[in-house]
């Protein structure tokens, strides 16, 4: 196969606003297939919040993506030739394969998904790495009881729209908080929670008192800074708050922001919980299974706000982190 | 009896440093008392961080003090009067009977503790609140296994002392965070910590990387503020932090600052848990139990602070914030 391949390459490391300007884009042919590998025509590529702190320089559960490395993403595509024993030409994949239009790597770096009754697009998403980062961040971590209040932050996005509709489909009260009046709206008519704040035109604060009034039994946190201080401002006896991200703050150029409220852990005895999606991909069958069964059954709702055009990919980063997408932004390699 | 009372009321509620101003000192006659009542003659005032909590407006896990009551404060003292059933002229008694010299209350208010081995102050200190607040915070919320890497702040104070020795006698190793030479020599030197860590005269980062080096499974926070920051940076993986208080912060002029690097609970997959001593009081005697026979057993060294005369209160109250107490801090109602 002669095909070019187009790549996105980390140039250098963002101080605040990630951008453009710190991605190389590059050229170069599609290298020839080795025994057990498998050539993958990228289809579609995952936007994540994670990847800013890919992009920095140090410690953190994975390591950073080299200066010169192919961009770090999740990805689905299809396998366009096969010197594996598994794979074969045709066949849809979901992996690790980065920005980039093909990816030349070992079968076993990629798994077959099954497209037959579900689109390719729902496993960047629901059945992907953001929805098993919601199933088992809300249930194993944050563990709402029925009855309970859960309230969810970056409520629109990837990750906080399966969380509201599991901890709906678990039996309880769920207040979403999202901003504008689209995302709001979407939640509370589409989705289903029981209350939506719009943290761009109320004060969470008040409006965590009146649609929380026994309190906030799980908060389940994407977003940090002011917002996260409000929640823990009205946690109930006994809460557990989820540290699932901090997009709020991935950009800042000034030094993180720590929750001043935080001592609201002691007077409600409450806790605070981080945690890696990693860590329970040995389970992650479970979490896909359970979830495709309530997409089919109509219980659980999986929207992607599609980009297209591989050249758009800063672009589509700049959306995700300006908190513009509604559902998982996924960005589409060829245009249509 | 005709005995004159003096009493420490809430003046006013402090904005930054607590101070003699935010008291009004008062004469009083000791009330006639009604049956069922006793009339203790208190000698010893507990001085505890929560105070400064205690004097500020609301909600926390205890109502604030009002304006115009007798300071709140956990006191030992002797039965000199008694129309109970069941305490006599002569018994020691602890309770919260404020500051004041005298308290008449119910005899069901305060419980009688045993001097004949243990003098009276330990009640206010390893088997007071401040103990059972080290040990059910330490034992239950940080749940140290043998061997892991246990840090205090706050390390020569009444409940970090306790923390760090109970540590010890569960096999981890301890580091403690205190400040100066004298507490830190102490805690090493007499407590049998592993290390000391001078926040006064050494980075905090700097030699919690050194003292430990495979990170902190559990540290125990009685401070807040950069030293919360250092230790939550220095976390091992599934650590805990258990958050007992924030005396540097109790005084602040400024908001409460908010740990910036609370995001290290995600990466290192940690929780950080506060509580409340008052929910454990119905288990307190399992853990006075225990330290009294460490004590006895010369395994558990308690010792308190004693700062004498009824008018010292304001003032020793400034030297609990600026810390400069080592062990428990106690007010000796009468001077020697």
């Amino acid at each position: 196969m002669d095909a070019v391949n187009h790549q996105f390459r980390l140039a250098s490391r963002p101080e605040g606003m990630v951008g453009r300007e710190h991605f190389d884009y590059v050229e170069e042919a599609v290298p020839e297939l080795q025994d057990g590998q498998v050539l993958v025509k990228i289809d579609y590529i995952s936007l994540d919040p994670a990847m800013r702190g890919w992009m920095a320089e140090g410690r953190s559960y994975v390591p950073p993506v080299e200066i010169g490395e192919v961009m770090r993403a999740g990805t689905v595509g299809t396998i366009v030739e096969s010197k594996g024993e598994r794979l074969t030409a045709g066949e849809h994949v979901s992996g690790w394969l980065g920005v980039q239009e093909y990816a030349v790597c070992d079968e076993n770096a990629v798994f077959g998904v099954d497209t037959s009754q579900i689109p390719l697009t729902k496993y960047l998403g629901a059945l992907g790495m953001p929805g098993v980062t919601a199933y088992f961040g809300l249930l194993d971590v944050g563990a709402p009881k029925e009855g309970e209040t859960v309230v969810v932050s970056g409520a629109a996005g990837a990750v906080g729209s399966i969380v509201g509709q599991i901890a709906k489909i678990k039996g309880c009260r769920v207040v979403g908080i999202a901003g504008g009046p689209e995302k709001c709206g979407w939640i509370v008519d589409e989705l289903g929670f029981d209350a939506a704040i719009d943290y761009k035109g109320e004060d969470v604060a008040d409006a965590l008192r009146k649609h929380c009034p026994e309190g906030i039994d799980v908060y389940f946190d994407n977003v940090g800074g002011e917002i996260l201080d409000a929640a823990l401002a009205r946690l109930a006896r006994g809460a557990r708050v989820v540290i699932c991200g901090a997009i709020s703050q991935y950009n800042n150029l000034d030094s993180m922001r720590g929750p001043s409220n935080y001592m609201s852990l002691l007077v409600n005895r409450a806790r605070m919980e981080g945690f890696v999606v990693i860590d329970y991909m040995g389970r992650a069958p479970e979490a896909v299974g359970e979830m495709a069964g309530w997409i089919a059954e109509g219980k659980l709702i999986a929207r992607e706000d599609v980009v297209e055009g591989f050249e758009s990919f800063p672009d589509a980063l700049k959306k995700l982190f300006a908190g513009e997408n509604v559902g998982k932004l996924v960005l589409k390699v060829a245009q249509d």
